[in-house]
């Protein structure tokens, strides 16, 4: 697969070209990974008002219970396929709009108007939820194991002392090439040329490595710069280093931390989580929720600003390419087509690796 | 396939909840039954204007001879494939608008401009027409052999004495879903709360019978509501009985039958006619007509607009929900998912066996 | 396949009427023919800024260098399927918007921001124009020999003493049922009624006969009308003999001539051309450009918006039929349904014949 160049004008040692490999790495063709969490919805969009949202490639209506508990269900009655969330909630069960017939939390029919009691074979599919702070995540896997070791708890998000600001987008393209647009800087200059664009970028290579299935990536800038409010309010004392250090933990989360190291005496730390949160609604479509957390100027609506519209701008360009990508993939009908890999791609390689395997045990019966 | 379900807390006969049956039921999968006939138009719609309309997956061309005679032909010239309702009807054929091909009512092309002679090989598809009051009737079946014997003609749209309002929507679901849905009262209370909100409606158990292919289902109720506008005008003396009655004598018709049964002495009895009739345009978009027929209060006005006020209601929420439906069972890619049947959808139930048991003979060559 | 029709009312010799073989025939279902030079664009069209257009099923950026040759490349960057068109020209390289590859006209990625030196294997397909007056045609067959002696030049578009109009229109039909509609003049009094509706169309048999793949096509029609400015113009003296001529050198491009011959003493012969060009975008969806030339009056803007509204009815008309016509044949369902052949369509079939000859060539591999 790969291709050595031998003649390098430079003299340089020659770049070796690959190609991504459809039995190696992960693609579009690739069954979504279900057995791990992810993040369904924010906090405050679960209300005791039914709400309807596909994730991996699954029906689902939402609603609280009375308690505030949150409830996912399989969004079609058992009984004529009526969706759920065009019902009403009652107490801790969703009634179905046409024949009202009510579920409880756990997906089992409590009550069918026309009987004295409502059969136990009529039942609907819960999916197991976990409220973390401003997110609720969702177990889409194994129903007779919802691997409680498999979640990703955000500290930054509940944790006194800390904020943030948060969002999104539905972005109509795959997810994998999320994850691949965020490892790599170096599309920085080109795609975000009027918000990230420091020509140091385009020769950015991270440092990866894997611990099991869980991929780091980290590459060191000296001298960036940093949104200026955040400066100001922080006090941080230019000029400083920025390592931006990635983490992929599971195929629905992309935690990236920008970690500075300004020039006071001592040299002082500061952490920025960026979290990218990409959820399959199908293998074309992703919900990508997203989050800007940090432990200083907690109080400053300025910082606050400056995140809300640097996300508005980067990660808008971000999702616009991806899906001008999906769109030019679907029109190419050439069956062997691969994309070329550069040195750069390195930590999206890894990781299109790890989630290869993900996919290939669940294939195989994990 | 029955599950019986053992415990039940108020210690009454468990009901037994078996699931649909894809050999033994019709379902959305199961070819159009051709050898019936449907409705293709109300009578006002066929005029000296070519009209298009696709029934049961043909595209057909409508238009009226210069006696009246509705005629029905395949909407595709069999030279060019223009199709010919953008053409015009002189005399009694249809001129194709692409190069000027004539056909006659039979389809068989009676002019060519460039030939001395139509050849007799040109032709288009003709299909046999009923009129029989505001319905023209089309067979879509053998055109070897039209069974006259099919035709299900309705007296009260014609008879003296009678009159009725009527009505079309257009339905982007299966039309089987409007057949259970209208089989089936436990949902009035539900899906039509505000209309037809009887709370015994939920546990109205018909009864249902079958007589060679047809299916006849009906339930009493005692000291019902009934449309206030007709009671006055026709002098019912309320409390009264209404007995819902239905019948289905081919795929395309249901007839409803209100019938009541005042407290005057001696009793007298009123009908009201409730015909439903869906013609599949394909499997899952049916050409859903109505007619609300009456032999009382026949020169009131007030009485249709409450009978028209009535179906734009009920019937509209019918065509949303099923559309619902068609759309929750178009996303769910669960290849073995099967409703649940409870002993309220006998009637349903019954209804499907049937229609399988017909698709199934015209499959085998009937 | 032939049906002979004995019995003719005239008693002249009876019409035999054919259907369409879709052995011996091209149709929609052929596979495009490629090794033959299309018109990918008007000149002006392409520019300093890149432009995107599908051609035969194949998604294409164009461009300019600087010194004005115009480029064609596969419009998707070899690293991550970014479209090249989003990105911008520099100098003669286009620069994917994305990670900011470069790539030449050759299509040879020249420069990656990331590397020292670029990889030879990073590369996007390019392909071969040629720029013929107003005209850009491309190559889209086999890459290894742009087959130069298939490019039919066109004289007429950059010959001193010589103007035209032009236009385009996108089509949402196959490209075939385009040039059996120019073959064909029976149906000028039918679509073009208004336009172009002489009776004598309608029994028009063009004589056709065939070169090697070239087909032609003539008719010759008495004192029939002409464009009346044009008439003024140039002073051809009525009443004339119109020969309408038609040429198919290639799949892409259809030639026509109006050759009159007036009754000036000699008589005067002028000849106009009515060129069309159908590039297929898919299967079912065409390019359709068109230019009509002449070599009088050309500086007369009164001929030239004559001919303007002529083309923007009468081609519209032709368009908006033959997308009714993809529409019919996208709904009908049967699948042994034969468009039926009369004498008239002498020229289309004898094309199709054509077709049907260098498609399966191609399938052979010539």
């Amino acid at each position: 697969m790969a291709d050595t160049v031998h003649a390098s004008p430079r003299n340089e040692p020659p770049e070796k070209v690959g190609a991504k490999s459809i039995s190696e790495m992960a693609g579009r063709e690739t069954p979504l990974i279900r057995n791990y969490w992810y993040v369904a919805a924010f906090s405050e969009e679960i209300t005791r008002v039914p709400m309807r949202r596909t994730i991996l490639d699954r029906d689902i209506v939402f609603y609280r219970k009375e308690d505030g508990t949150p409830v996912a269900l399989q969004n079609r009655c058992a009984h004529r396929s009526y969706p759920l969330h065009k019902g009403t909630v009652s107490g801790d069960r969703i009634v179905c709009g046409y024949h009202g017939f009510e579920y409880g939390a756990d997906g089992q029919c409590a009550h069918v108007p026309s009987l004295p009691a409502a059969p136990r074979a009529i039942k609907v599919q819960p999916f197991p939820l976990i409220e973390d702070g401003p997110l609720v995540w969702i177990w889409m896997g194994d129903p007779a194991e919802p691997d409680q070791s498999r979640m990703v708890y955000q500290d930054w998000c509940s944790k006194p002392g800390w904020t943030h600001v948060k969002g999104y987008m539905y972005m109509k393209a795959n997810y994998l090439g999320l994850h691949e647009n965020l490892l790599d800087l170096s599309h920085f200059p080109f795609l975000h040329g009027q918000v990230l664009g420091r020509p140091e970028h385009a020769a950015a290579k991270p440092k990866v490595r894997v611990e099991g299935d869980v991929v780091f990536s980290g590459v060191m800038h000296r001298d960036v710069g940093m949104a200026p409010n955040y400066v100001k309010a922080t006090g941080i004392k230019p000029p400083f280093d920025r390592e931006s250090a990635h983490a992929i933990p599971c195929p629905g989360i992309h935690l990236g931390q920008a970690i500075l190291t300004d020039s006071s005496d001592p040299p002082q730390t500061h952490i920025r989580h960026i979290v990218h949160i990409m959820t399959p609604e199908t293998l074309k479509t992703t919900h990508y929720f997203w989050a800007i957390a940090r432990d200083k100027a907690i109080d400053d609506p300025a910082v606050d600003k400056e995140s809300l519209m640097f996300a508005d701008k980067a990660f808008m360009e971000d999702k616009v390419a991806l899906e001008e990508i999906e769109e030019v993939i679907a029109r190419d009908k050439r069956p062997d087509f691969r994309e070329k890999i550069i040195s750069t791609d390195e930590g999206a390689i890894t990781l299109l690796r790890a989630f290869a395997r993900m996919a290939a045990r669940e294939a195989g019966g994990e």
